[in-house]
């Protein structure tokens, strides 16, 4: 059977370097949205907790509840959180509807727009959602953006931190001027965090960084391992001559005499599906990957009876002209996790 | 919360037109692999039950214990079976030596490479096989095949099924010289089943129609009705003048002054991530969606509070190069499915 092999001294080592990067492990929260980017949300969850993590980041409370025991401070970013869930679940406001809404009893974290355009308040907004949330007596635990421009740097990347950073400084006038207490700012992740020299900011949500990518050209991407890597099974195997045709409409053409094998894994398990049109892939020791692939198997030039699909998610990343985040979260929940 | 619904109706329309194609529901089985090709595999197979299908299968033992109450006949298609599990759960076999391993408790299909060289015996291990059969006294339910050709018809695909036509005849001789029970023998799918005026086997496998879709071109076709259609929910809205950017890396456009609203629907929930690169994609009633998609939702030019992203995937397979059945079977089982 197929696996997700998870190296804890990879992630270990990622997280060293992160939070020397850092200064100290306080600032580090780990994002663990979307299974925790395909590794694993149980799994990775185990690991950061026993590292010493305090503050995650998922993606709605069917996760948040998957890990409730694990951290202090367990925030969604999106949808709502049901009133029977624990406390230290908080939920994200999108929109000055969600703050009207809300019950007081949840902790909250406001959500700005800084230029992405996408999700949060407008920046105008913060003085109705101040006055909403001491009307409501509403728990502020958190205010964040998320920067748009972490991967490309540059003037734009830093107009978005200056957004980020006006905000933070309405708020904490306000905190000041009205006497509420001051919630914590985060405003980075991976790539913004790792090419800011000194983080000012209570937090930064760290997430493909710790899973050792980064797309971001800096200096510590490279130093970064990847946690993971695949591995599938052999289901059957023949020996076939060069130019004898496999899979769906022949489209796979054998370049060679060789032994080949089809494996437990296919596009039905995640896997981007590869056809005649694409380059050529190749498994993690260089094996061939016939196309087409099937939803749940491929063919590959092989006799192994297990063979490493990849330890490094950046080739799929480019034949498919996509990011390796892509390739990651895709991997079915039901592909076994293991740590080593 | 974005949710994936079910059409009972068109699942009910396409299965009176198969079996009426067929002559008979009795030799219609079902293939509810991979969650049902996405469509969440305990509401098909509740749907499926009710209308009288007996014969199912599935794509490994995990798939076949969520169902294994609704149906008298549930083949796992790759893996084996653990000896606590039902009876009517049968395993496939692939190779000699999962013969030489099986328990005799448990029941068996036979599957062949008949061109496809993917998995499967060789017809000239045919002999071999039910040796083995008849010395470990396996109980032989099933023999089948898998036509790489349905989709493109022609002489490859008769060639295809003439081959398993020679294993049908050669295991009958077999089973009247030796004296064994006769197996049921299944070489169609979906494409080449709704191709064959009259079907001399005892079951065809119907998977991608019964869902709606078909890749041949045969009028039939366009008879079948997609049964699901995906709808996700309004994260947030601003109203955004033309020429302003959105997304990671100012990667969206915005084409003329609009309203945009975030969906709660990314790559990290199956989809295939849109980006720049892409042709234009619009959701189902033309509204427009903006590069690029994120893990968690995607911009697109609405103002609705719920969005219907698709009721036929063909036009999502055009855009990404790929097929209906990899749209739909990446959709992410946390995905709500309800039946209509």
């Amino acid at each position: 059977m197929a696996q997700l092999i998870i190296d804890s001294s990879h992630f270990k080592h990622n997280l060293d370097l992160i939070s020397s990067h850092l200064g100290s492990i306080d600032k580090l929260a780990l994002v663990l949205k979307d299974n925790a980017y395909g590794h694993g949300i149980k799994e990775i969850a185990k690991l950061a907790r026993d590292y010493g993590i305090k503050s995650v980041f998922v993606k709605n409370e069917m996760e948040a509840l998957m890990i409730q025991d694990e951290f202090e401070h367990i925030t969604a970013l999106y949808g709502s959180i049901s009133p029977t869930s624990p406390t230290n679940i908080y939920q994200t406001i999108h929109s000055i509807q969600m703050l009207k809404s809300i019950s007081p009893q949840r902790g909250i974290e406001l959500k700005f727009n800084v230029g992405m355009n996408r999700n949060g308040l407008e920046i105008k907004q913060i003085q109705q959602a101040i006055q909403l949330i001491l009307e409501r007596k509403l728990k502020l635990v958190g205010v964040f953006s998320h920067n748009g421009y972490g991967d490309d740097g540059g003037d734009e990347m830093q107009k978005q931190h200056q957004t980020s950073q006006e905000i933070k400084e309405q708020i904490t006038y306000l905190a000041s001027k009205l006497g509420f207490e001051l919630p914590r700012f985060h405003f980075l992740s991976s790539s913004g965090a790792l090419r800011q020299e000194k983080i000012e900011e209570d937090l930064v949500r760290i997430g493909i960084a710790s899973y050792g990518y980064l797309c971001a050209p800096i200096p510590i991407a490279s130093k970064l391992k990847p946690i993971a890597s695949l591995w599938a099974h052999q289901i059957s195997k023949r020996t076939l001559e060069k130019e004898i045709k496999i899979g769906y409409s022949g489209a796979g053409v054998m370049p060679r005499d060789h032994v080949i094998s089809t494996y437990d894994l296919g596009y039905g398990d995640g896997l981007l599906r590869l056809n005649e049109h694409h380059g050529r892939l190749t498994c993690a020791q260089g094996e061939e990957i016939l196309p087409r692939m099937s939803m749940d198997c491929f063919s590959c030039l092989s006799d192994q009876e297990k063979i490493c699909v990849f330890d490094n998610a950046w080739k799929w990343a480019e034949i498919f002209g996509t990011t390796p985040y892509d390739i990651l979260v895709k991997l079915s929940p039901s592909i076994p996790r293991s740590i080593i």
